[in-house]
Parts: structure tokens; C-alpha cells; sequence
């Protein structure tokens, strides 16, 4: 039945011979006094029903806002496919989607948690509740999809993971963690506390709908392994997929069509 | 592009205010000297592509050919989404999709391969290739896909299983199995050749796009925990996903979809 | 006291400034009807007791008979510092140090064994008694000399490996290992014969002394790892070591030293 | 054989009537208001470079600074081996290398990091750099070694541990430990901050040159496992080897020849 009402809505689509809308925002943080950009993806107008679910898809290191629908073609027509929202928002170089302890021109959890997602919500006809919101992200980005979600389960009901450092702690030299928290070795309580693998006491049997992936060559595999069998003795239920790759665009354009579909399903069960 | 591909196939489809074709077919099996029936779903007729790759989606034990469509209603509208075919054999009560060596009453491994699928080749307008035709099912069906497709690899170019029962050995009690095999005790040689975690010599790196997924609460976890080890160790690429479930159709009616969407992308790459 | 003695040779050593004397050899085989080469390290005259302790030292795929004293400057210096003989025999391309069962022009175990040894216990004043025979390898030298000490543990009483192929069923394609063997899905019983991991029941715990090691980025890692799993369940005492490294000479010019101590600590204990 | 060998040696050794000078010193500590005692042995002056690299040997509980030379009688010959000093502390009955937080008289890594170091450097023709300091010992002194060697990289670039007290906490009454932390049960900060397997976050990839090992049958074997499962997640690279055997003198007297191989690579690298 599911299946029907999403190709009635694929018809609708065809028919006016109209595809997802694409658009590049820009809004002001009062948290960093800067502007951010942020790519915003809506399905078809015709096909809209009265609220559409959101789902928050992070970059990774290095990257911004566009990498997703500059690298994966197929990204708005996801939108199209399961009738909802993709928010691309920025995370910085190398912010890791934290508010930095140490350094105060990094505030990105706050600026997704309270200045991105109500914007989206005041602007957009969004489903304006958790069961309407997810997030999810490569690399980095799995990091910070399940860093905020695991933080802020009030504003999501699901949340994944593809190849995420979903533990910092043994890449202490790497890709900035220790400007956003200070050396591992002297600050070893804010490392502790910013990896997602500690956190997990945040969660509780079914708090929230979790999806995590790896590729078994990744070199984030281990730390997947890890956060897995963490989650398991915890008995926090999860989905998690190993699958052959390394860490690449070739891996995310497969995982995310399964991040999407996971999203789906929850957001129409 | 591709979901816009598919995208117009299905405003096609609900234009033409049609959708899938469910047919049961039945078919005299020349090994086993009776008629089998099978189900046969094509997608709506205006889509279809000169020719299909065909999805064979295998029951469990006890169940029959009937069982996918009656207790996943979305099936049909499966084979629209991603425009293949979906055949359903059937395989007994509990023949484990095997040949039996002592009870030459279940040649089902004949069946299928010999007997079966040159016949839907014949009647339809398949890709009569293994790049178009991939094999998966649930339970004795898991077992039976990957048993079928890892001894030929010429008819299958991917396989999967659902809640498979992939090493049959910790069960030598159960489900009619030592009725095909003879008992464990006294026909070791026999389980040890017909149990699929011991034929993955018959694999090369590559030479199956495999996709084993379990629920984490199935009695059956452990073995394909035990498979998917034995797979990395040996090298042999494969997704592999473990999610929150147990031996249901509740678990069955998620994890085919994600099935489909593997075949899809093996379909369609 | 033992190191003493070994630290007054060396002084000595470079006092009359000789050093060890490196031969290449060439026997007749009988076994494959052709000339087959090896290096022989002999140490400096001077020092040499009446009968010495013989390391047979076995190279990789691709290589030959001469790697060993061509990659790693120290080798012969190791002969002086040790006191020992070291043989370096000539293993083909990819022989894997197999008597062959599909190709008669293959029969290297038989040339090691029966050929190469009797030839060197003949020529040279050898301590001819597995007290005094020590062999390891690197890679295809490493499953080889496992292979060959395992099935003659009346010649050798001591043996190693460097990043040694001891599985070799995880690489069906790889290194023509199907060319010695026959293809692994067609010849399963002899491919299961000729991995290292599966003659462990050929020991006895003391029967040989063992020096295993690998690198932990090495694609021979995880077997080596599954290796030393199987060795300590069956109670066979075994020396294991695992380094940072990959499979490269840099790890092997470092092992070897290491290879040389285990192997002068069982000829003098 | 051996003994005809031996006397030949013995003779020649006589003959130039050279070899390592092991003397006892005495310095007074300030931290604790006490004379302590330390070996240090020099290679034979007439190989001795102009700068000498040093190698700290620790001792074990309930033993002291003459243990290692009265109980290895080859540990001066590994001097003159491998042209390096060796120093061997005395670390009290059971001072597991601490500054005591609950008992003011014991300061042993005071001691030894800022009074015993600057003595023996101050003294004698040392290497004043980490590139020319490497700290191991047994027991007591494994612990001490890597806990005084991760806390201090600025003196130490290499360290080693034999049947090392790697992780404290699973021994809550044994060896004094108590005495210097307090009771685990009371003072459990006290304890998870001074126990090694704790302390990783200190240690970046390649910070240290490290070699731990372990006997197989030693009651330390699980905690060592565990240390090294723990710096393989973290990525420090480290070479990490398993040995048949206990805790005793018969394993350490082989396990120091290899850890002294290990320093001398790092020194001559």
C-alpha cells in the first residue's frame, strides 16, 4: 500500500513534468556572527502534502554544504522518491559539528540544533516534531549526525551513520579535533566526552531508530566495529551494515540510497 | 537519473491506471514426476524494457510459494518500483532447496535450476543472463539462495538471505533436514557438503554480489554471524546487516525491501 | 655468558677483518630434472667450530635464491654474529615449496628435503641433526617453511615465519597457488592439505620451536592472527610477535634479526 | 660440542681480558631524604663512541637495583653487544615507579626522572636526548617502564615492558599496591589515573617506540592482551610478542635479549 501511494505521488511528479527544487540558502548564526549556507532540496510542490518530513544530511571533513548534490546526482530525485526534505547544512573544515570548548567561532551544534532547524521549520511546511526529523552524514558527518541526535533526541527520531569517526580518540593528530578540543593528552576529559562511543549511555532501547554503516576497508572500520558491539551489549537496538569499500564517494552514493530508505520507513511507519 | 528513470516508468504506470501482474503458474517438474506451482509478478506491461532481470524470492520452511505475496503486500508494487520481475518458486515443506541424497523424491535444486528458470526464460522476456537474474529468500530460503547461487554462479549473478539458515549443522534435529540428509550423527559427510557456510571455496573475491542480512534476536543470528566472519576472512566482499528482530514476517516485510534495493543497484550498475 | 662469547667473536672479527664468505651453488635435481642455484653464507674461518647450525632462509613470491643477501646487506654479517650457517635455496616464482600434485615439474619439497639438505650436510661441516636445522621465510617462504618443518620435524627442530602466507585459502586467485593446486572450488581436499593453519595437528607441544611474526598492516595479517588463535587452543607453544609494518623488505631486513636470536637461542641452548 | 666451544671462548676471553664495567652507585635523593643505590654498566672503554645511548632496566617487586645482574649473569655482554650503558634503578620493595598521592616517602618517579637521569648524564658520556634513552623492565618495572616512559617522551624515546603489571586494577590486594593509591574500592580516581593501560591518551603514533611482551601462561597474560588490543584500536603502533612461559626468571632472561635487539634498532636507526 506504501509502495502505491509513493508511486501515486512519482505520477504526480512525472506528470507535470516537475522534479525536486534545489535551492542554496543563507542565513545568519547569531552563535559564530557569520553567515551559512546550506542547500535545501524540496520534492516536487505538486506532490507535497500538508507537511513533509526533513531529513539533515551532513558533510564530512574538508567539504561544505554542496558536496552531496555535487557528488551524488541522485540526492534530489531521493527527495522526490520518498516525498520529503533533504537539508545539506554547513559544518565548517573541520568543525566536527561541535561547539568547541576552546575555541568560541565554533558553534556548530548550536547552530544546527537552535538557529538551522527552526529556521527550516518557520520557512518550510516541515513535520515540526521529532518524528518528522533525520539526520545522518558521511565520515564526519556520521560523527556529527549521531553526536547531535544521541544529544538532542527531543528534535530527532532517527538518525545514521555512513563511515563516521564515531570515535575521535585514536586519531589524535587528525583533521583538526584537537583545535576544536585541545590536545588529547592534556585534555583528555573533553575528548572523552565529545566521541560519540561515550555517549551511548544517552540512549535509551528504542530512543532512537539508528542506522550505522562501514565499508570493511574504511579506516574507520574498526571504530564502527567498536561503537557496534558497544551498542549491542547495551541493548540499544540498531540497523548496522558492513559493506565491501574504502572511504569514498563511490561507498556514500550506494549507502545513502539505504540511509534513505531507512529514513522512509520510519518516517511512514 | 536512474529514480528518474524510474520515476516516469511509474507515472506510466498509474497513468495507465495499471500496476504488477500477479500470476500463479504451475509447471511439471520432469525430476520429481509431479506439477509445482510457482508465482510469477511482472511489472505493469507499458513499462516494460525489452527485457527483465528477474528477482527469484525463495519461502521458508513450511511455507509455500504463495507466502511472499500474502504476507507482504508490497511485493508486487517491488517489481514496479525497480521494473524486474519477482518469481516465487515453491519448495515443499522443507526440501532445503537441495537435491536429496537419500529420498529421490526432492530434487529441488533440479527443480529450480534445470527445470524452472529455463521455463521462465522461455515464457517471458527475461535478460537470460546472470547479470539479470538474482536469487534470495528468508530462513530455508536464506540457506536456499545462497546454496543455489554459490554452486551456480553461471545462472546468478547475486544472492542474498534473509534470517538465512546458513549453517545447518547446530540444528540437527529440526525442520526436516535430517529426513533429506540422513541423521548428522551417522551422514556427517553429507551436512558438512550441504550446509552453506562450507562451501564458500566455491566463491572468488567478486564473483557474487552477496547481501546476508539477520535479525540480532533470530535463533539463527549466531550462524550468520559465523558466515559473515567466515566471508571477511576469506576475503570475500559482501554487505552484511544485522538489525533489531526476530524470525517474523514483521522482520521479512523491512528486510526485502532492502534486498530489492541491492538487486536494483546490481540490476542496474 | 653466551652473549659474552658472541660479543668477543665479533671483536675478533673485526680485528683480523674478515667476514663471512657468501657462495652461490647450483645442484642437479634429481626430483625436477634441472639445475636449481642457492646462496651459501659460510662464517669467517677463524671462528668456526667443528660442526655449525644451518638457518635455511626461504624467499617470496617472485623472488629467488639471491633475495635475501641482495635485499638485506646484514644477512652474512648475521651468519658471524650467530656462528651459523645460512641457505638460502631457490623456490621458483611461485612454488609455494609444494611438491605439486598437478604438475610433476613442481616437486620442491622433495628438492628441499631430500636434495638440497643431504647435499648441504655433504659439502659442508654441518651439525647434521634437527638440533642443528633451523628454517624460516618471508611470505611464500614463511608458508613454506612451515609447511616443510611442520611434515619434517625429524629434519628440523626449529622454524619461523616472516609475514608468511599460512592460510592460503583466503587468496583463491591469487600468486599461482591454483597453478600448483588446482583451482580451490574444484579442489577443495587439496587446497584444505596444503595450508599451513590446517597441519597443526602434526604437532606436539615442544615438538618444534616456533618464532611466528607479521606485520599488522599486512594483507597476511588476519591469517597469521587466525594462526596463532589455532596454535595456542591446541596447546602448541609458539613465540609470536606482531609489529607495525607492511609486506615490504623494510619489515622483513627488521624481522630477520629477530628470526636469527630465536634460532641462535635454541642451537646453543 | 658446546662445552669444547666454551672453553675455546673462554680462553680467547681471558686472553684480552676485557669486558663491560658494572658498577654499584649511590646517590642521595632529595625527593625522598634518602640514599639510594643503582647498577650502571659501561661497555668496554675501548668501543665505546663518544656518547653512549642508555638503556634504564627496572627491577620487579619485592626485588632491587642488583637483581637483573645477579640473576642474568649475560646482561653486562648485552652492553659491550650493542655499545649502550645500562642502568638498573632501584624502584624499592614495591614502589610500582609512583609518587605515592597517600605516603610522601615514596617518590620513585621523582627519583628516577629528575634526579637519577640528570646523575647519570651528568657523570658519564651519555646520549642527553630521548633518541638515546630506552627504559623496560620486569613485573613491577614493565609497569614502571611504560608508565614512566608514556608520562615522560620528552627523556625516553623507546620503551619495552616484560610480564608487565600493565593494568593494576584487576589486583586490588596484591603488592603494596594499595599501600601507594589507597584501596581501589575507596580510591578509584587514584587508581584509573595511575594505571598504564589509562594512560594511552598519551601516547600519538609513533610517540614512542614501544615492545611489550608477555608469556602465555603468565597470570599478567590477560592484561597485556588487553593493552595491546587497546593501543591497536588507538593506532600506536608497537610491537607486541606472546611467549611460552611464566613469570619467572627463565622467561626474562630471554625476553631482555630481545628487548635489548629492539633498542638497539631504535638507537642505530
Amino acid at each position: 500500500m506504501k509502495t502505491l501511494i509513493t508511486s501515486f505521488l512519482l505520477f504526480l511528479s512525472v506528470l507535470t513534468a516537475k522534479c525536486a527544487t534545489v535551492d542554496t540558502i543563507s542565513t545568519f548564526s547569531q552563535a559564530m556572527r557569520k553567515n551559512i549556507k546550506a542547500v535545501v532540496i524540496r520534492p516536487d510542490a505538486t506532490k507535497q502534502p500538508p507537511a513533509l518530513p526533513v531529513v539533515y544530511l551532513l558533510h564530512g571533513y574538508g567539504g561544505n554544504y554542496g558536496d552531496w548534490v555535487n557528488k551524488v546526482k541522485a540526492v534530489p530525485a531521493l527527495a522526490d522518491q520518498y516525498g520529503c526534505m533533504i537539508v545539506c547544512p554547513d559544518g565548517g573544515i573541520g568543525s566536527w559539528y561541535w561547539d568547541s570548548p576552546v575555541d568560541s567561532s565554533f558553534r556548530y551544534e548550536t547552530y544546527i540544533i537552535k538557529e538551522l532547524i527552526p529556521y527550516i521549520d518557520s520557512k518550510y511546511a516541515t513535520i515540526k516534531d521529532r518524528k518528522g526529523r533525520a539526520i545522518t552524514g558521511l565520515s564526519m558527518g556520521g560523527h556529527g549526525a549521531l553526536y547531535l541526535s544521541f544529544r538532542h533526541q527531543d528534535i530527532f527520531g532517527a538518525a545514521g551513520s555512513m563511515s563516521g569517526g564515531v570515535d575521535i580518540r585514536p586519531f589524535p593528530l587528525n583533521w583538526d579535533m584537537a583545535k576544536r578540543l585541545g590536545p588529547y593528552a592534556g585534555q583528555k576529559d573533553s575528548w572523552e566526552e565529545h566521541t560519540v562511543i561515550n555517549l551511548v549511555n544517552l540512549l535509551t532501547p528504542g530512543s532512537l531508530n539508528l542506522l550505522i554503516d562501514c565499508g570493511t576497508n574504511d579506516f574507520f572500520f574498526g571504530v564502527n566495529e567498536a561503537l557496534h558491539r558497544e551498542l549491542q551489549y547495551r541493548n540499544i537496538p540498531h540497523d548496522y551494515t558492513t559493506r565491501p569499500g574504502v572511504h569514498d564517494w563511490e561507498y556514500w552514493k550506494n549507502a545513502v540510497l539505504y540511509q534513505m530508505l531507512f529514513f522512509h520507513q520510519f518516517f511512514t511507519r
